[in-house]
């Protein structure tokens, strides 16, 4: 492709220490940055120190050292996202001088800039941010065009209504897609966990459920054990009894649950590294404007969907829903090829993402009200009232698409479907409170101490080892997950077991309570009144307890693993079992004191008062808020599950209540900190900038610094722009009329400028070192005998974005955050004085808060 | 209040023709910007004919004279909203040389313009446009020094802390207050509304149902027949039955209902003209930075609540759903009195009217949610993430505060509480989709009719009676539906009956079928099949036609009367009526012809396959989205209203049809079409700005016109700055380093400069008309005997926004909404050139659209 090699310009030095050990695979964002041959030309924070590529290539030895690579793992499928293609195999083969080279390929074709934009031209580079300004101005531009032609003729009216629709027919697809992709993932996720305890012998594709649904042995009371299901004790030992037979089974627990994350964490290194993790951090990032090449392509996709489902079926403590919300975004992407319009707009593709990560969530818990308010809440950033109509609407279709495949078996829509019978009361309202007070500690204290895992994983020599990494904590999860039954069903089945409410039939553990032996003497004969506990709740008590303190623990090493991992289920396990232990708790409590003050007037004897399931989803909905610092999603999302208002007080205090305590310890939901781990430029948007500093104080040059690299708008040749590109790495210059007015006419990407000088020299005659490079509208006067000159007013930007030095910050920071800037330019009095990067505002930022700011790694 | 004095300065003139028809009902909003004492000062578009003082009296006039005037209500009582009190007697008595006067009143005490901001610096004058960016600028500094202080001491620190939750505390209160106030109306208007067909014998504040449910002689089938409850034809004839029975009700229905119209419209005209109409066009207005003093002040509150009552029980085809928004808001702006921080930042008090808008909802539909969601699409323009949250809060504050109150008496939360037992079928999308072409129809058709009929009433002599208006068309509800039981009942009863699914016991007229006579041939004997209409449905289905054509006629009129109106419910009633037609004709064909391929399949005979109810309620939900436009947020409400997710797709099939069918004839919906017609300064934040002109085509002054008017930074005398200011209109003035170089150096404000020129020459020595006004930060040397200087740097805005004269207007159109400016300085190659404003802007829509740019009528 023409166009992918004209990028592989600037600094091939920066490959120089990297090159032995090209890819690493924790580190990959990171680095990728650095390795990638667009990065060195993407920082203007060089400005203070324009010769320092000695000190990146440290910068990148010295991340790229934390980590492992797996060289192999360099010739990765090409994974493009659209825009051109992947150049991985160019890139490498290219050389600093390879630029005249690499417009070898072109044809004899002439292309006048001002006519027609060159291929190239207003694409961008992997690691780079993009300009929201911009690409909205390109896509109003070609609407306009096509409004404006589809008067003339029926064809070009029924392209413009075509065109209209697309965008319909995109998020119908993505809806579908995602859809049957999230039912398949289900149903694998389901039959190989049962793998890891027996087989069914009619077919070994039917899970436990299924196989024992066509058997008529199958009676009401034990479902779940039927002759055609065989556990592996059975199968090898021929006996399900027995000391022996119970370490057979836990042995081959272990065995499947150590395969199939081996298998899992094979798979990600050797195909698609994007596929690790839970992938909403990186996507918060990209739709704040960022461009990662490949995370959200069809590599990507393919690996991730089948390694969830077996790091899901492995027993590690992690969740399928994050990485939906991945998986969706994939698919939407993918999709977005199959449409002109969003396949060549970064700003339309971006509000197609963001209609994505409504449906990943809308599949993940049933729940399309809750999912696109999470998408407007946490993932986006450019959030426009059509795109949520939108998302609303794609949320629907996958919604409905899972059910008609209907991977529960109960045609339900939702995860966990409850229903409560008994209304809470106002008093109850102090253990929910408590339930959200501890779910803020827990988000606070998991944060801390993940993020301190991860960066030790990042630095040590712990990251070189990610396949022995996953294998040692599936082996230990496995090993200590078997012996107690909570831990070893699923997450998913833990937290509906623990969100149910105990009927009189029901034969769980959990509901073992003590029979009332006289009916009389509690009244009505309500039969879901409270009960004394039994033995077998007391049994259930303590296994809870203690699978809450190893969901809690594992839960930290695990996340951030190199498999497909999600937070949504381990976090709200953990808050499940503590809202169910203090539900419990307070149930016992009120039946044994029932003429407390505090219990008087509401719970008599013979009274269903407390409900322990309510308390579960409680806390359930407490941790994840404390961990994800979601608000108003969460209680929508869990309000789709229960289907009452009724409880949504309940949940609405102890979100809020987790939420405060969770922020008094540090204000960074888990994305956010993972995000500042990998140094993405992602400018918070939910978060006000407090200090009081001007643009003058966070603008380069600084005083000490040399004065700002500029072209003026006539007076350079070609050979001067030349010059003062190379011996710079500013990815932008503005153009002033003069070096003595500093007036600013406009601003040229380096990008650009690059490769219309080059076009220039291979296609346009009498084009050479000497040509005066010109910016004005009408070419200057010239003696007679000069080269024509090279005018490149079509790839100025004419309206750059300007700021007096006495602006404050936080009004600055606004603006970025709002119009979605690259960068602004800086003015005095009317003179141009400096330039404000996004990474310049995220390196202050950092600043203020006492962090590196060289954190901060991309632009 | 001296800052107050000091606001009425610049153009007594202009209130001279007005003078003696000073006020005007229904033109108060439009001509109250010209007799505003301010509003001259408001206006850059007088840039090119500079001296048309006449004009604008002119247009006044023409405004003013097409409506008629209550000279008594031009001693309205003072509505204040904050900022600073109403000086309405003030401003009647100050006269263009008043402003020496107005002075009088300050005391002796120095005030240094660099020190210490002059009370009135920084705030603004009725129907002018807030700066969001300084706003929000303000409000974080004094975020900052709370912060700042609190690591001070344990005071400093708990006042932080009050101030952090202070948000929270006014979210509660203006919950609770909603709420209560919703309540009341419901419980005030259900009485009166009975009251027109009779009176309760045991006292006469009991309404029908309440009357009858102490009886113990009301049956189970009869349940609003008991003897307590006497029609008025009882209690005046004596008998029910019988021909005069009938007239002597339906003279005194006829009698109520005038007497409450009557009621109405007098307490709006004498007390509150802001209360009339549904609220919600302002409302937007107001959100989106316009300020309407005393339009949300407490008499707005108190007579808007009392008149909404007379208004709803007077039988006119109207709803309380959009008035309950303004009640919320009102409420809002009331409480926020109560909170330094928001009442002294109009963006902040703007982020708690948001999420009053959303309480206004959540109350009247009983759709938290639902609420959230309306605010967020229709209402809001700046809503932050923060906000959401705290709406949400509040609108279940105000949900659960009404469901307290009970004012349904069925202790549901919603309005219409129903639910379906059937599941649709996918060949139902098709009449669906048809409901919802009707309802984007009626939509299209609706918002011309209204929009023409209200322009009407403005330009011709119809809009000076608008008592008469008010009663004659009260008059012609009355008359044309007490005949008809289902235009006699109030629109909230009729669309609960007609969202209702017929059970066999039904008695209503609409369950009117033929009993199965042979259960056996039925099938299964489902007590809810479909079955054969017999008469009573019969004679519903022509009572129910007649019911509609009448509801489509009124509401056209109704909707803009001079009494608090809302269109939720004549809309949805419209769609409910004829969604319910549709629904039994598909009902009757479904089972006449069981085997035509359509049903079959799924609908054999016997089955309860078309629910009529589902049909009411997809035509109300596409009648009322193709009024407002709304989407998401109908869906919501709806879907919160049935509980059912199931019913959600064909709610978004019907919403999405009637929307692009409705967008089809016209892009606005009601509430867009009523601000334009307003001609309030509102930049809608949903469309996008199409056409391709350029800054430069927009900006002021054009090319015939005279040069920018500017201040120089050190060049001029307070005598020539009052020279240039009086010898113009313009709301600021940029400064400029000289006239030569144009060189931007910041903005000042007209009203900041006359205010602080004023003080400073009563209270500052030596200030004469021949000192220097310095802009600069150190004071230019000067010859020694000359005067001291005048230092206003303080009061100049250092960071004014500007754009290139390139700038496309699609992006300054997108900055411009963004960051919510009022105006934006336009650059050329560094050099000043000219300024944009928010009505500029408008203007030049306007122009585009083929509308009249002078419908633009505020700053």
């Amino acid at each position: 492709m023409e166009t992918s090699l004209l990028v592989v310009t600037c600094c091939r030095s920066l490959r120089v220490t990297g090159a032995g050990t090209m890819f690493h695979f924790w580190g990959r964002y990171e680095a990728g940055g650095m390795e990638n041959p667009g990065y060195c030309a993407g920082s203007f924070d060089h400005l203070h120190h324009p010769s320092d590529d000695d000190d990146d290539d440290d910068e990148m030895v010295d991340i790229a050292g934390a980590t492992l690579d797996f060289s192999s793992t360099d010739d990765v499928p090409p994974l493009s996202t659209g825009g051109y293609e992947e150049n991985s195999s160019n890139s490498s083969s290219s050389s600093s001088s390879s630029r005249a080279a690499g417009m070898n390929g072109n044809g004899p074709k002439l292309v006048d800039p001002l006519e027609d934009p060159l291929p190239g031209v207003g694409t961008y580079e992997d690691f780079n941010t993009i300009d929201w300004v911009r690409e909205k101005s390109k896509d109003r531009d070609r609407h306009r065009e096509i409004t404006n032609k589809s008067r003339q003729s029926t064809v070009a009216l029924l392209h413009s209504v075509s065109d209209a629709f697309s965008g319909w027919l995109l998020m119908l697809l993505v809806g579908l897609m995602s859809g049957a992709l999230a039912g398949g993932i289900d149903i694998a996720a389901h039959w190989l966990t049962d793998m890891k305890g027996g087989v069914c012998l009619i077919g070994f594709w039917f899970n436990h459920e299924h196989c024992c649904w066509t058997s008529n042995e199958t009676t009401f009371q034990e479902r779940d054990r039927c002759p055609q299901w065989q556990s592996w004790a059975e199968l090898i030992t021929g006996t399900s009894e027995g000391a022996f037979a119970y370490i057979v089974n836990y042995l081959m627990y272990i065995f499947w649950a150590l395969l199939f994350a081996f298998l899992a964490v094979t798979l990600v290194r050797a195909f698609a590294p994007y596929a690790c993790g839970s992938g909403i951090p990186e996507i918060k990032t990209i739709l704040s404007g960022f461009i990662i090449r490949g995370y959200l392509g069809k590599w990507t996709l393919i690996i991730k969907t089948i390694t969830l489902v077996l790091a899901v079926s492995s027993g590690l403590s992690l969740g399928k829903e994050g990485p939906l919300v991945h998986v969706a975004c994939c698919c939407a992407n993918i999709l977005c090829h199959l449409f002109t319009k969003y396949r060549k707009n970064e700003a339309k593709r971006r509000e197609v993402l963001s209609a994505a990560a409504a449906v990943g969530v809308s599949v993940a818990f049933g729940a399309p009200i809750g999912g696109v308010l999470f998408s407007l809440e946490e993932v986006s950033y450019y959030f426009p009232l059509k795109t949520l109509w939108r998302s609303f609407f794609a949320a629907l279709v996958a919604a409905f698409t899972l059910r008609s495949i209907n991977p529960f078996g109960n045609s339900r829509l939702v995860l966990f479907y409850v229903e409560f019978h008994a209304p809470w009361h106002l008093v109850e309202l102090a253990p929910f409170i408590l339930l959200g007070i501890f779910g803020g500690l827990w988000g606070a204290l998991f944060i801390r101490a993940n993020i301190a895992w991860c960066r030790r994983r990042k630095t040590t020599r712990l990251g070189h080892y990610p396949v022995i990494e996953v294998l040692v904590v599936a082996a230990l999860t496995a090993v200590v997950a078997y012996p107690n039954s909570y831990t070893r069903m699923s997450g998913a089945e833990l937290i509906s077991e623990l969100f149910n409410d105990c009927s009189l039939l029901d034969s769980s553990q959990l509901c073992g309570y003590k029979q009332p032996t006289n009916t009389s003497e509690t009244g009505a004969g309500n039969s879901l009144a409270d009960r004394p506990a039994g033995e077998g709740l007391y049994t259930a008590l303590w296994q809870l307890a203690l699978a809450l303190v190893f969901k809690m623990l594992i839960t930290v090493i695990t996340f951030g693993m190199k498999v497909p991992s999600g937070l949504f289920i381990p976090s709200m396990a953990v808050g499940a079992i503590a809202g169910r232990l203090l539900g419990v708790g307070m149930e016992q409590l009120a039946y044994y004191n029932h003429d407390w003050f505090i219990f008087k007037g509401w719970c008599s004897p013979g009274a269903d008062c407390i409900t322990p399931g309510l308390y579960a989803m409680v806390g359930a909905a407490a941790c994840l808020g404390g961990v994800t610092r979601m608000t108003v999603s969460l209680v929508v999302i869990m309000f789709e599950l229960t289907g009452g208002l009724e409880y949504i007080v309940p949940l609405m205090a102890a979100t809020m209540t987790s939420k405060w305590v969770a922020d008094a310890f540090g204000r960074e939901g888990i994305y956010e900190a993972h995000i500042r781990l990998n140094g993405y430029p992602f400018l918070e948007p939910k978060e006000e900038f407090e200090h009081s500093s001007l643009a003058v104080d966070v603008m380069r040059p600084r005083r000490v610094d040399p004065a700002l690299a500029v072209l003026t708008q006539d007076g350079m040749t070609i050979g001067e722009v030349e010059t003062l590109v190379e011996s710079t790495h500013y990815s932008g210059f503005p153009v002033v009329v003069s070096q003595e007015s500093q007036r600013l006419v406009g601003f040229v990407l380096r990008r650009d400028l690059l490769i219309s000088i080059d076009n220039a020299r291979k296609r346009q005659d009498g084009v050479v070192s000497a040509s005066r490079v010109v910016f004005t509208e009408h070419s200057p006067s010239q003696p007679p005998d000069a080269p024509p000159p090279l005018r490149l007013r079509g790839i100025m930007d004419l309206s750059p974005f300007t700021v007096t030095d006495h602006t404050p910050m936080d009004i600055t920071v606004d603006i970025f955050r709002k119009l979605g800037l690259r960068q602004c330019l800086v003015t005095h009095n009317g003179r141009l004085l400096g330039i404000i990067t996004k990474k310049d505002i995220l390196k202050h930022m950092a600043q203020i808060a006492n962090r590196d700011p060289d954190s901060i790694l991309f632009n």
